[in-house]
């Protein structure tokens, strides 16, 4: 605990918030009052997003250890503010805990806390219950003078991906099927971070419309095309598929937190991969369009291809 | 849907978000990106807080309508802004909805807009994901140039509370006997006020420690104790009890929702109560003390009472 919070009083409750903040030293700050304080640097604008991650729908118990679901759903929530090329500035987190949960809490604040201690986020605050079912909601704060929102794509742009895909859908197929997961691809689920840097990066080099991909590739550029009613073309040998994956784990998995990238000029990928170890990828273009779509090209031709709905929550 | 929002694509999902943003019209802004952007009068610090509402925890299905269940998490949430004294800025529901929920969904909307525009809050985003037990995490976001924080409590404070307490308590102990409950007390668990300019006013009058009343007056005042070390010596008789409760429920029933204010000079109670309506009732007052302690004065004496230990979710 730091001198920067509030004494806390007795009850177990207290207790796991003090284990939680054992495990995440200076990390934690200001916890204890009703509300958190934070100041931004002037001039900036402040970011803002919410994310639940729940046991039997984010994730299986079986699958990941607690450690890894904490580390999960904090770059989960941190991935949005890289969507918006955001620094973050802080992070709640809202557990819900079952009984058979409280012996984990030290393991999930270690997993938060090792993503808090890797992009620089302070934890500010949170709230924990008693629920029949775990899950943690993560809201990030972040900050910058120029938010870059999805709906900037425009028609001429250059459109870029970060990093392989297919990774984390290729993991949950193994794991469903109970085989063996190579250990890149488990890496890819268990351990996805969250592009802040490069997202800086891309920023600053002009791009003026970046989502993260939650849903699935397909999704994301459907939603991207939506947002600015273009029509955005994608070349399918060009999607950077991840060794040991096929094309539908890259185009329809979701949870990869690597961004999708609009730029009015060609970027230079060699740059990206110098600073970041980690490809980036032009995959198509935008075009005008009276309604938005995507069109997929397959070498023989421009196709209208399904690149997959994404995850649904409420679809059947 | 305004224009401020970012296109959504189809699915079952965006179809929720879709008949919330219906219901709760300009209420709700930028909704759609990957987060939300705000921004804050310039000098004022960000003040930020979550806060879950689970059914079976904190409430019971059959006790409240679904739109007194989502007045409740948004107001509960926002009490806590109103213990910093901080303005409120926006706010982000995220949902937790199992198949049987869906239908009410709108309902829900319609509690959180009541609350939101009640207190002039914008609904800038959220999450919405399907589970096994509903919930409603709601993040606060505020903003004051001067947060009132709770260890602001210093040796000679006059110590007051907002309004008068036991309703919530009464109203959950007839609901738990099958009793029929009286209106006012009903509407004090159902549909609670954050005390936000209530707040506001406290702290333009000179309040430097603040907390709202979610565990209970006892447990609160030996928050208050703990965080600044003093003596916080209570008058019981002073103690402002709603009619049909007992001392027990204004002592010892969380979710009030009320302020307790820490002042270094008296407050005029006249003044408040005609700006408000609502009673400010001075109840004792802050000493110096080794140790942190609560004293209440029962007439024959000083004398150490148990206040209660307030609501602690991880408590045998």
């Amino acid at each position: 605990m730091t001198s920067s919070h509030v004494a806390l009083g007795p009850g177990g409750e207290f207790d796991l918030v003090r284990t939680m903040l054992a495990r995440w030293g200076t990390l934690a700050s200001g916890v204890g009052d009703d509300a958190a304080v934070l100041d931004l640097p002037a001039g900036d604008r402040l970011v803002v997003s919410t994310d639940s991650s729940l046991d039997g729908v984010h994730f299986r118990r079986s699958w990941l250890t607690p450690r890894e679901i904490g580390a999960r759903a904090a770059a989960a929530a941190l991935s949005d503010l890289a969507a918006m090329a955001a620094a973050p500035r802080g992070m709640l987190i809202a557990l819900a805990l079952p009984e058979e949960w409280v012996g984990d809490v030290a393991a999930i604040a270690d997993g938060i806390g090792d993503v808090a201690r890797a992009t620089g986020t302070p934890i500010v605050g949170g709230d924990i219950t008693r629920a029949a079912q775990f899950g943690i909601t993560c809201t990030v704060l972040g900050s910058t003078p120029t938010p870059i929102r999805r709906d900037g794509i425009r028609p001429g742009d250059f459109i870029y991906v970060t990093g392989v895909l297919g990774g984390p859908a290729a993991a949950l197929r193994a794991l469903e099927r109970g085989d063996v997961v190579e250990a890149p691809l488990r890496e890819r689920l268990a351990r996805p971070r969250p592009r802040l840097l490069e997202a800086t990066w891309l920023a600053r080099h002009g791009v003026h419309a970046l989502v993260d991909i939650s849903d699935g590739l397909g999704a994301e550029l459907r939603h991207l095309a939506t947002a600015s009613c273009v029509e955005v073309r994608i070349e399918l040998a060009r999607i950077p598929v991840m060794r040991g994956c096929t094309l539908h784990d890259a185009t329809r998995g979701g949870e990869e937190y690597e961004l999708i990238a609009c730029s009015p000029h060609a970027l230079d990928p060699d740059a990206f991969a110098r600073t970041f170890a980690l490809p980036l990828s032009e995959i198509g273009r935008a075009r005008a369009s009276p309604e938005p779509l995507v069109t997929v090209m397959r070498g023989e031709g421009d196709e209208r291809v399904d690149l997959g709905e994404g995850y649904d929550h409420f679809s059947p």
